[in-house]
């Protein structure tokens, strides 16, 4: 067993509305910012995952998203990243 | 003047208590996913910005990061890439 650090993105599905990632988009806009087109807002997970492999590490990663980070009817997931902790 | 897609990961600072990170760890745990030694919870933000060079998105990223979309005194911010869109 070693430990994985798992890094997880959760971004509203496309073509959902993102209430918060317009609210930052007009936010930036008011700043100045007229150069930002778009902005969308996701979550950013790192996990401490106690795996046999890296392999395994992210399988297990995927299924606690099915089952509990991701809500399947407005996001997707991505695992971003699996390294050595 | 192209369009860059700049991606920013906001995490808590280490040390920095992680309530939401912590909630999730024990939602794992009570779901029987033992092997979750910590978990941190972020945000995982998607500009898409006109700018001349991926250079200059960057750093009119990191510019905004610093005026309005990270709170300097809990968090630190990434970015964790930039790609044309």
């Amino acid at each position: 067993m070693s430990r994985f650090r798992v890094a997880i993105h959760i971004v509203p599905r496309k073509g959902i509305l993102d209430p918060q990632g317009k609210a930052v988009a007009d936010a930036l806009h008011a700043l100045g910012f007229s150069a930002v087109a778009e902005a969308r807002v996701g979550r950013h997970l790192v996990l401490d995952v106690d795996a046999a492999s890296a392999d395994a590490a992210t399988a297990s990663a995927r299924t606690m998203c099915d089952k509990l980070l991701a809500n399947p009817v407005t996001e997707d997931y991505e695992i971003a990243g699996v390294v050595a902790a």
